[in-house]
């Protein structure tokens, strides 16, 4: 509640700005992500097995200490040769050649071939040593113990040369990059079993509320389901972070101040984060710690707070569900990623369209209007509640307009990101 | 092995296109898709619960059978008032009103409030019976049992009203949707625990070949790390599949069988899918089901082949690393995508470049060129072994060469998949 007994500016009907009268000032987004990228030094590594390696960041660059494959093999199916056994051979002129054994992938022809021998070989079987190359099985004339070679072939045809994929001592992956599947094939080509990434930010959420009930009841009387909770868990999920979501928390002191020093590396409160006496998470925040941001010049989500308690990273969120997708994509999700190692910026593709409506926005105010897109035509989608969070599913994405722009009108090109 | 005794084309050095001496007529990729596609229903439905439903495909569309929010809510602090009560009110001529209680989020007021009288209001608190409009906390000249109101509200201002969010009755998500986060948060408003998704396919995943050995473990002698397993397993996870990968396969008759007949919904089997007498695994899908499709022309993984034995849906991949990747984005990852309700297109953004050297290819064969991408120009990766996995790490993405192509140019305009 709010005690100031003359009207500060005048309303328009949007919950989060009104609620905005009692901050002093609003910060700028810009202001708002500067203070938080200064805090966002990636974490520590971890080793973890190969087989979830997948989508998590690497840690340390890797180089390789084999050669792969660690041997020369034969390329095609055929005979291994030295190649100056067939020369002058084709298919009028025949070479005999005489075969002395076989060589299969994994098992490996024992002796040392001469001139005038051959060996059976396979596809991927290692070449035996005194041959350099293979005459595929289509130039032999007869197969028994005694050949025929058909063709002449050069010295390293149809020879996979130990190395030809990965040479030891070679860069394979560089630090920093979100490893792909084929990242771990070639990690495991290279014999490691585990991979240093960079560790995932453990992330305490609490959602506050006493009207919620828990996600999952079916909401009655003058309750509501959780939204924040399932939303949040899922979003702090695509961005890498391990959720820690006990529950919901009271709207007490206690138990706020208690999710407020969980062991995690970021706790993001949901609900009662404006300036209400009953808005307990800022008070506490700047009490046991540092409120470094709170309330930002953005619609919606203006009565977002960032700060700092020990060395937890703290991100209050509106508790209305628009506005905490909308913050948490401005500043939680971007501090996740960065913690873990990922780029800063939004994992939401864009797109360019035109706009059949115009958007609004003031001067100094960033806004976030949903939006639907078909054939190219940006459809603005006519809600205004920070509340109404059916708006954001039944919306393709959103339209950012900047603080230093009134809106867009009709027609005019604007970016979408697209929600994912 | 093929004892064919004279040449029958000549070799370009590219063992998957040597290789294919065998296969009598090579099947176009389309024709392969046709085929394909034709086997690809998507699987039934299982209920799970929210926390696990992001990314996941609803299997029925979702209606609300609750309003949300289920009751009239105070969309800022201030009184409850019927708006009649401040009619004429200014700051110049304030109107007296009697505070007869308070209403919380969670906790409403339980009387009913009268002309003249009003309840100090929390935002999100239910709005008390008999009013209909929230004169803000700034536009009230004192706080204690009697307030002046310095401004009339017209009925419903400030008041969200039940159903604002969510009507009773309405389609809130539809069948084959893939959840996102935010769909997790109004599935939780109207009540859900859980939802009905699209089962997950499950693929076994069979890598054969001798000369293995398992990933984790560091190549020695003549054996081979493989790279296969750890890859397709990551692709398969990717693609929404449960991947069951119990370790290598020997190459024989009786394991590569099992494996065929493994309680799955599609079997993948890495290696072995060529023609020689020692490719075990298209022969026994033949002799035991359907050997729909062996060999394509496609540059790497020609020899691949898809089939069926009873209801499990059989991908034979070759098992060069390369061949492995780009056949299973071909086929084995469609298939997956598709059994579990998701589009059959790839998962990898495409963009526009210019090449700076030329791509060739054959008119009749489908190529897949591994590529850089810097500043929108396009380098093509110059490697030819379908055995160098490293070239897909080092690459950005990947051009496709239709087979009604020879090649693009240098200079073209090309279209860039981005492995991601």
């Amino acid at each position: 509640m709010n005690d100031s007994p003359i009207p500060m500016h005048h309303t328009r009907g949007e919950p989060d700005d009104v609620r905005m009268r009692g901050f002093a000032q609003r910060q700028t987004v810009d202001a708002a992500l500067a203070w938080l990228d200064a805090q966002l030094q990636p974490l520590t590594a971890e080793m973890v097995p190969l087989r979830v390696a997948a989508g998590r960041v690497l840690a340390a660059s890797v180089v390789s200490d084999v050669d792969v494959p660690g041997f020369d093999r034969a390329m095609m199916d055929g005979y291994a040769v030295l190649a100056d056994s067939t020369e002058g051979a084709t298919a009028y002129t025949p070479l005999p050649l005489k075969v002395v054994g076989e060589a299969m992938p994994g098992c490996p022809f024992d002796g040392v071939v001469r001139k005038g021998e051959a060996v059976r070989i396979m596809t991927g079987a290692p070449m035996p040593d005194g041959t350099d190359s293979v005459v595929p099985a289509e130039w032999i004339g007869a197969e028994a113990d005694l050949i025929n070679a058909l063709a002449a072939v050069s010295p390293g045809k149809h020879v996979g040369q130990r190395g030809e994929d990965i040479t030891k001592g070679t860069l394979v992956l560089e630090s920093g990059r979100v490893l792909r599947p084929q990242d771990l094939g070639v990690l495991s080509s290279v014999g490691h079993a585990e991979v240093q990434v960079v560790r995932r930010p453990r992330v305490h959420l609490a959602v506050t509320g006493n009207e919620l009930v828990p996600s999952g009841m079916r909401p009655r009387a003058f309750h509501i389901a959780d939204a924040n909770g399932p939303m949040l868990a899922a979003l702090i999920d695509r961005d890498g972070g391990l959720v820690d979501f006990p529950g919901l928390v009271r709207d007490d002191r206690v138990a706020i101040l208690t999710a407020l020093h969980a062991d995690a590396d970021i706790v993001i409160v949901s609900g009662g984060t404006s300036v209400g006496i009953e808005d307990l998470a800022p008070m506490l925040v700047a009490q046991y710690g540092e409120l470094a941001v709170h309330g930002i010049a953005m619609r919606p989500s203006s009565p977002t707070g960032l700060g700092r308690i020990e060395n937890r990273i703290i991100i209050l969120l509106p508790g209305n569900p628009v506005s905490s997708l909308c913050a948490y994509d401005f500043f939680a999700g971007r501090a996740i990623r960065a913690l873990g190692g990922r780029s800063k910026e939004w994992p939401y593709r864009a797109v360019c369209g035109r706009l059949n409506r115009k958007i609004n926005s003031l001067i100094g105010r960033l806004d976030y209007a949903r939006v639907r897109v078909a054939d190219g035509l940006v459809e603005p989608l006519a809600v205004t509640g920070a509340s109404v969070l059916s708006s954001t599913t039944r919306a393709d994405g959103f339209v950012i307009v900047g603080e230093d722009s009134e809106g867009f009108p009709a027609g005019a090109e604007v970016e979408v990101w697209l929600y994912a």
